[in-house]
């Protein structure tokens, strides 16, 4: 597929045309739960998931078959302003060690039968330094969108999209600060593990390109091309390609949701076909997810994007298909009902 | 391996005589943990898990192949007293599930690559009531508890147990009402899902309980014998086993970790070995994870025993070595650290 769109308001229209979930196919999962050899319930999430998964596939008894997991990596022209414990350099050189197979992503992905694929955004060409003006033009943003919708194959059955970016928890903040509002504190958090000098730099940064980019509080989608960076945009484009072809999704940790916000802001009901797969220790994740009204799966104090806590959770969701659809009903079982 | 003991003397020896976990491989793990690419400490506490798990086994870049989840069914007397919303020949009913894959245990197990076992223990022979005086002889615990330890595959390296019977929510209530003391209705819950007067019946049948058998606030192990089942008797055989031969256990949901908490108690440090795979929705399991000083892995609301919260959660402890021994290091992957 080739993404339907070369321009912001052309994005926009594609994902607001996005179809519902089957609503038959979500009561016959229903139907189907509650005839399970299991007390009502006592499944807890995982009936939940179960359903909600069922009603997105258009299947009352689904199966997962293709994950895939999608790391997009970019660079940015903020790190000039040392905002990173690590230098710009690192994200190339991690992407070798995603392709070599040496990182957690390739280890998770491997564990949760995903395929995983890495796309390296144009990482020699990294992004302005927004505290100067926008990150990025109408068509770099654009391009970034349509790198992210077009990874998406059209066999994948549950989607987690990953990052890659020396620098990019600044640009997160600063996204969720123009989306969401509030101080540029309540966003801006440790990272990859800066000390307490380099979390006020870092705050002092995320004011100042909220300032330098004014139009940036007044559209999401422009809060991504302004403060984000090609690897965010690139997620939000493979997460809305996911939603217009009715692809559940695993969100990843606070810089996957910050750009996956974005679209939610833009168009309501954008995320409906999205998890949170675990909530991470970057401090600002919690109140994004809240904002979001997403419950993580995982809480397990990570914080190394990558979609590592995506991946981590796709083998619950895996799970709670495995029971919906493989366990035996109380007539085929011959148990007693309640 | 025939169980070393013939009485609850010699089983508390045997469990007391376990040997420590390997130092040098703990130490091992932590220095190769410190080299993956990635930000220190950014896996969270799938780098303490790998840690753990390392030192247990003996094996600094450990590795997962065998895990088993034994399943444990047995009778109650108590159920005479109308403790439970499921009559008990569900118990029976659901071994036959079990045995022929059509239940929740079978699809996660499967779901986990774990061998699965099912175990009922003389089902046409329920425990006497324990309000009226010990749930079973010495014999008859001792003979649960080899059951267990005899279940352990020698091959294994990472045990999960769970259990089935209808009753056994008021008989763990019972037990850690016994080991931990305070009030009857702080460690009884709805089970299976009982109304407001069911759930005040199950309290006083604790109560009830532990006036008839003063011996078990005394003694851990009595508890278990006086208050407890076959099946919980059983999955405290298995945990003490694992603990002897070192193979680490995931606990499953408030049965499991009340069986196993009579272990920790008799022999504190019997428990080392051992993760809280989850917290359930039976409302005792948070206060007796507490209790162990134990954080659950997972938090899905999930109420349903079989061992399906510590089965759900092998796979963590899977990505989580996955992870350790399979990422390169920095020097390997030419990544520049912080």
């Amino acid at each position: 597929m080739t993404a339907p769109f070369s321009t912001l308001a052309e994005f926009r229209s594609a994902l607001a045309a996005a179809p519902a979930p089957s609503e038959a196919a979500r009561q016959g999962a229903e139907a189907r739960n509650g005839q399970l050899t299991k007390p009502p319930g006592a499944l807890g999430r995982l009936e939940d998931l179960a359903i909600w998964y069922a009603g997105w596939r258009g299947d009352a008894r689904p199966r997962i078959d293709a994950p895939q997991v999608l790391v997009f990596a970019g660079n940015h022209g903020v790190t000039a302003r040392g905002v990173s414990a690590f230098p710009a350099e690192v994200t190339a050189q991690m992407v070798a060690n995603f392709e070599a197979g040496g990182a957690a992503i390739n280890q998770l992905s491997q564990a949760a039968g995903a395929r995983m694929q890495v796309h390296p955004l144009d990482l020699d060409r990294p992004t302005a330094d927004f505290t100067q003006g926008p990150a990025m033009s109408e068509a770099e943003v654009v391009a970034a969108l349509a790198t992210g919708w077009d990874a998406v194959d059209d066999g994948t059955d549950l989607l987690v999209t990953g990052e890659m970016g020396i620098g990019n928890t600044t640009s997160a903040a600063a996204v969720a600060l123009a989306v969401f509002g509030g101080a540029p504190g309540d966003w801006t958090g440790r990272g990859t593990g800066v000390d307490d000098a380099g979390l006020a730099l870092k705050t002092r940064v995320v004011a100042e390109g909220l300032a330098a980019n004014p139009g940036a509080t007044r559209d999401p989608l422009e809060a991504l091309r302004c403060l984000g960076g090609r690897e965010l945009a690139a997620m939000a484009g493979a997460i809305a390609r996911a939603r217009v072809a009715r692809i559940p999704v695993i969100l990843d940790g606070f810089i996957c949701t910050a750009a996956a916000a974005t679209l939610e802001i833009a168009v309501p009901g954008a995320l409906d076909h999205a998890v949170a797969g675990h909530v991470s220790a970057e401090a600002a994740h919690a109140p994004i997810l809240k904002r979001l009204g997403k419950a993580p799966l995982l809480a397990l104090n990570m914080r190394l994007g990558e979609g590592s806590g995506a991946a981590l959770a796709i083998n619950l969701l895996k799970a709670s298909i495995a029971c919906h659809s493989g366990m035996a009903t109380f007539a085929e079982a011959g148990v007693s009902g309640s």
